[in-house]
């Protein structure tokens, strides 16, 4: 993979547990254009709030992410280590402090150990000659099992350019946004407002259409930097060219978030919830949450149990318009219930066998209307329980 | 307890699993001014189809009640299965239809065992002279491992009469009113209209207060009967009899929502969440259910991890109005957050031992208003994904 006038670093500042690396960079060589969508929570971290600022301008060069801490919760103080952080990196770097990005993940309301960054900074800025993309992959995890990336190579003009991107989350992983974090970088030259619209649209149809618990995090980020240092010719709006850049960032962008579905805190099945005759688009991402969110429904595909009542009655309590006596459902091929009741015949059996796969596809057909949305989650497992019951610990 | 007027009976009729009791029947000597509240999901069982259209007219005598088999998203079968089992009880009974309430609750999806209740209704009313409200109690259960009853003792006019309830429920618990049954009688003669508000105002304050797993069911129902066979003068709004009253049906519901808290399925902890200072009370309430149906915060609760940054997200993604900097948060009465930031000092230490309890109360303030609410919840344990993995099995 090669990406132009990109470096990157990962080092080990001991801000999450031994011999795992926490703290990293990315670094264009000429300020990008960029856009960013953060978590719609009204609880937001520092670095949120400071990077959100920042992003209006439409500019970034840098990046500087941590892990093991997500500096939200923690006030002026937390603020004060953000910019501070941030003011470190930017010095060293010779670069203006409005052009970093700053992101954390981590334990919530917990005090950034500022002297940590301090004596870090020096050999994470010194290590970009060495470092990759898939440094700072693996230094963003957190729970994660492992790092996630992907990357197209396309043309415009008869210029090859490569759009990677890289993400972490494993739960509280929840539209809007999550406890993720996921980085794009591109050397195309892009339009700015093409950027900004198209990258808006792609993360609503990817990380805005995955589930695991349910629960938003006061750290979401998505951050997308386009250098073009490729030098193609400028990627603009309604161009053949930009349709390709589309395509390619939507693709990068939905298999960033499935990974982080499938990597779900102690998740064993990667379910696809379908709902189609909705009223409108809306409502069947209303119902295709209420499933994907279901406690109820997220154990029986744990337990790999073909209950498809639970799945129509999270339907009804979901606010989408529905007719109990119009609703079918499919696990894969399989017809579980037609007109609101079982199907019959050997459709248990057959539906079993649909759940006992790692990975399946529920089809919910509300009879209403042309609305559909398709949502990804993960089933609820002991393993999730586990995790999350002695995360500090 | 003596409750004039009213008859009980239950029976096994091979709808649960062999040696339970899943048929009952409450009986009162007259009809009974009369009470109901329902599943505000879109997806309706058939006994609550039918018990809705016939509880308009303000009047009941007598309820019949099966668990193991839900009768929902069974269509019209399921249908004509209510209907006729009713029918059969009545005629048993000598009453009008209309006059007999019908409740299921168990699987959803599967047509109900006809025969099995054709063969049973005999026994089940000849079985009154000796039946007794616990034995409905029992009945009623499915997950549940206690039958759930309360009562309290009145007076109004110097004539004594009881207020007493049953509750079934342990997971799918969720405002509004979740997998949960509840059958209220009393001997007291009330005006209907005043029963049906303080019936309603005690059901927004208890069974809409409490949340296990975020699941609304198909089956939910509370009723309640007044035959005023004590003879007492007509409990009418606005008079000191209409006090007491009203306060005894909300500690009986109170009593019974809080027993189905408690026996959450796997539940290790009770866990009472206050929020106040909101915008209003209906902020209040989102706050606090946003907290109370988290997984991240019921399996910090599980494991007994103060991990109260938890609780500040789920506040932040409730969709009240916060202001983070004026978060504060207590666990009992130990201070785990002020200003939005950590109390400090060995705050962490002695929240986790509040945690240790079986029983325990967050408090959180937003700083904004004067609206509060309360709301009750249990923790999220493995033994709840152990029984809903296998709960058909």
């Amino acid at each position: 993979m090669n990406i132009k006038g990109f470096t990157f670093s990962a080092v080990e500042a001991a801000i999450k547990k031994p011999g795992r690396t926490d703290l990293a960079l990315i670094v264009s060589d000429v300020p990008a254009v960029a856009a960013a969508v953060f978590t719609t929570s009204s609880v937001k971290a520092a670095p949120v709030l400071l990077s959100a600022e920042r992003i209006t301008a439409g500019t970034a060069q840098a990046l500087l992410v941590n892990s093991g801490n997500a500096n939200a919760c923690t006030g002026d103080n937390g603020m004060t280590a953000a910019r501070e952080t941030s003011r470190l990196v930017a010095e060293g770097l010779g670069i203006n402090d409005d052009l970093l990005q700053v992101s954390s993940t981590g334990v919530i309301g917990v005090q950034m150990p500022l002297d940590r960054f301090t004596a870090a900074i020096p050999a994470l800025i010194a290590g970009r000659s060495s470092g990759t993309f898939d440094d700072v992959a693996r230094a963003i995890m957190t729970t994660d099992t492992f790092p996630k990336m992907e990357s197209r190579c396309c043309q415009a003009g008869g210029v090859s350019y490569t759009v990677a991107g890289i993400a972490k989350g494993a739960g509280m992983i929840m539209p809007n946004m999550a406890t993720m974090l996921s980085f794009i970088i591109t050397d195309a030259a892009v339009d700015p407002a093409f950027l900004r619209q198209t990258f808006r649209d792609a993360v609503n149809s990817s990380f805005n259409a995955i589930t695991v618990d349910g629960d938003m995090s006061t750290n979401d980020t998505c951050l997308i930097m386009a250098n073009g240092m490729a030098d193609n010719p400028v990627i603009a709006a309604g161009t053949d060219e930009a349709r390709v850049f589309q395509t390619a960032l939507a693709e990068v962008l939905l298999s960033l978030a499935k990974q982080i579905v499938k990597d779900g805190e102690g998740a064993t099945k990667f379910v696809e919830i379908r709902v189609s005759g909705a009223t409108d688009d809306a409502d069947a991402k209303k119902a295709a949450l209420a499933i994907a969110n279901s406690s109820l429904v997220k154990t029986a595909f744990f337990g790999q149990d073909a209950n498809w009542g639970r799945i129509f009655a999270a339907v009804g309590y979901s606010g989408a318009a529905v007719d109990q006596a119009l609703l079918s459902l499919y696990f894969d091929d399989v017809c579980m219930a037609n007109q609101g009741v079982f199907a019959g015949g050997d459709a248990e059996a057959r539906g079993s066998e649909v759940l006992k796969q790692k990975e399946f596809r529920v089809n919910v057909n509300l009879g209403l209307g042309n609305g559909s949305a398709t949502v990804y989650t993960s089933d609820l497992s002991h393993e999730y329980v586990s995790i999350n019951a002695d995360y500090r610990t």
